[in-house]
């Protein structure tokens, strides 16, 4: 029996969606996506990664049609997209899709505010497109775990292409057979590896899947084919991307059940699995009555995961402190907080950090659950002070509230586009389905 | 054990390679390969993908820098690599390394002659990058077969990318560092499906590699750093790539082992198991004394794979067309002729061809090699004619001579841009070596 026409049905589905069949929890959820987006990338638009890129990019930009979160620069929409998602991804600071461990909108959402700007769309017309791209996104990467991931390839842009094909198609008003020629042009040009994880190559991969599905759905607007079933063919996506394919998991409840609803915004721009000890940080810190030099030990019990993924006392830069358990502790019980500015480069090199760091220890506990965590911290004189966090923020048993992510956004803007009007960005998104043009977003990001 | 550094002996060999370390038979084959690349892209400039390709494009092309080949538009350097990249496949005429099945010019060679058009180079320079390029792609391949083409990768796509970052990386002096971050930025570009041959999604897959290859050694040479095991390490692109992965292959005998001496250059635009085929059809079309409509049947006996290959009477159109024994044996006989104008939509159209082609049939014969075949043609009044090609032209057994290329390359400017100076072209490709700006071979290629 040949395998059902999954590349077709997804097709169908986005090129027949009407805004009326998105219900209200997966609009909401849609807006806060966006919101976390576009904060995101105002933290990322001053990375060193960015500025590589521009100075690598700008000689060969098309025409200055389209814009760049928290920049001035302006560009050809291709080359908008892959920047915008770049920004938005560097940080280690954007949504995850619990159930892949993706991140769905730095791929998604960059071509649709390019198109916005380039061939317009109202703001109700590019929710809905962001809602299908992200839907589409996750269903692949959920048809593909575990041994996708597993075996190497970077999920977030191998399967976000497919969803910034789907959501610019969708803006673009395909039909059917040609979104599913979007689809097609998405799966052979779908890349990225694990590996490239912690250099700055990771960001190429993202970018090129906000770039590349957007020329995807622009090439099968002109009526450039593509192979019909280029996920579910013999030869194609699904069977090079992993062993462990599940194509029913692709389209099954299409229309019913909404993946953008298991999508979490991150309280921290690190690795999900020290929410919880941060957040026990950040108790202890108000409850500890003395100098936090007199801490002499730090012990850490939680899911083995964690220690697995985590326990690095040596964190050299940046990049990896975002997954050091040490270094986290120590910059929550030092300085009162996790944001951006406490995982640079320069909060590394700290010495009162690099001292505390030494003082943590980490227990495995496999009866913990993964978003839960107990952080004792011993004092000079002998006394020492325990917290037991339950389901960390940004943990599904613990979702983001729209005031913390109104804060983090605020916070991003802070460390990277200081001129924008945060109220007034947050206030345009959150009331996106009645903005006529959403090409205002993007003027509101950059520097007048 | 840990595996070889693959990923940096093949950046330090690139970068380490002088013009001298190159035998005189390697430059040779490396000129041929120059010349049937050109000669493709001449026949391929004018096709339906590339128009497409261009009306999609040339909204969003930056400063016209750097030329398409038989074309008067210009643009910048990474759309002239996709669409050179594009119009030197398109036609299934291109190059093919005999071990992969790899077609190595098409990536590789775009992202050079674009980088002679912005930055400079002289002809040797660009050749000797070629051949480092094309040495790169195919050693990739080597160690990936056959497992990765057989899952479903497009292996001209998927390890083409690698020879273009190397090339292009060494036309701009990368060091070995960079050079390793160039291939790495190659690796999580890597992309390509098997799934979208037989439609235009293919030629999406091919020009990426030439684009993303050479944004791969720009972002190295800014600095923007990858991951140094890239293709070995444990998340890395072999692991994602083949279940049959032989590391050692692509580095044994670096430097001694030349893989562009086992490039082959197709005498006809279609499946290279036909080539035997063709050529006896060509023969018996000389012998027959009678109209060919007097031929009542035509049985071809041919290795087992040739049936299963290219058994295919009902030809729809000219791609399917290029895959089809019972057509390549139709025009072959009626026309004397197996160039690109007998591939077309219109050559499959035509009812004396369709007529011919449904007296066509094959027999298998596991004695017969791969690169053999035997045709005999039975008449009318009962007599018959048998043909037996021991080495089609093509073949590793009878390659192309340079004065067959020249032919083919009069053939494809022919059919694709008729306002070339050919004997000018080809005396200044034969002389690169000689040439003090490579981008003078771009110049003569396209309308004045």
């Amino acid at each position: 029996m040949p395998p059902a026409p999954i590349t077709r049905e997804l097709a169908e589905f986005v090129a027949a969606s009407r805004w009326r069949d998105i219900p209200p929890a997966v609009r909401r959820e849609g807006i806060r996506g966006l919101i976390n987006h576009v904060g995101c990338a105002l933290g990322g638009c001053g990375d060193e990664a960015m500025a590589l890129a521009i100075r690598v990019l700008a000689p060969i930009f098309g025409a200055p049609q389209a814009g760049i979160i928290g920049r001035t620069e302006r560009c050809d929409p291709l080359n908008a997209a892959f920047l915008n998602a770049v920004s938005a991804n560097v940080l280690e600071y954007d949504d995850t899709h619990l159930p892949t461990v993706m991140h769905p909108a730095a791929p998604v959402a960059p071509g649709l505010f390019a198109l916005a700007e380039t061939r317009g769309a109202s703001g109700e017309e590019l929710l809905h497109a962001f809602i299908l791209g992200v839907e589409v996104s996750c269903r692949v990467g959920n048809g593909l775990m575990p041994h996708h991931y597993r075996r190497g390839a970077h999920i977030t842009a191998t399967c976000g292409i497919f969803g910034a094909a789907a959501a610019a198609g969708k803006l673009l008003g395909l039909d059917p057979v040609r979104m599913n020629w979007a689809l097609g042009h998405a799966a052979t040009q779908s890349a990225g590896l694990v590996e490239s994880l912690g250099s700055m190559s990771k960001s190429i991969g993202v970018g090129n899947s906000a770039k590349n599905g957007l020329i995807g759905a622009l090439f099968a607007e002109a009526g450039f084919t593509a192979a019909e079933s280029a996920i579910e063919g013999k030869y194609g996506f699904a069977a090079v991307a992993s062993d462990t394919v599940d194509l029913n998991k692709m389209t099954a409840g299409l229309g019913d059940k909404w993946e953008i609803l298991a999508n979490a915004y991150k309280p921290y721009p690190c690795g999900v699995v020290l929410f919880p000890v941060i957040d026990a940080c950040l108790e202890l810190r108000k409850r500890i009555a003395v100098p936090v030099g007199e801490i002499t030990a730090v012990v850490v019990r939680g899911h083995p995961l964690l220690r697995e993924r985590t326990d690095r006392p040596e964190a050299n830069d940046g990049r990896i402190a975002k997954v050091s358990l040490q270094h986290s502790i120590a910059i929550a019980l030092l300085q009162g907080a996790a944001g951006i500015a406490q995982f640079t480069d320069a909060a590394v090199a700290d010495p009162t950090v690099k001292a505390l760091r030494a003082r943590v220890t980490a227990e495995d506990d496999a009866s913990i659950p993964v978003e839960a965590a107990v952080v004792e911290v011993i004092i000079a004189d002998g006394s020492s002070l325990s917290e037991h966090v339950a389901a960390g923020r940004g943990t599904p048993g613990r979702p983001m509230s729209d005031i913390e992510l109104d804060a983090k956004i605020s916070e991003c803007a802070a460390f990277g586009a200081p001129f924008v009007d945060v109220p007034a960005l947050i206030a345009a998104l959150r009331d996106i389905e009645s903005l006529g043009d959403a090409a205002h977003i993007m003027r509101m990001t950059v520097p007048a």
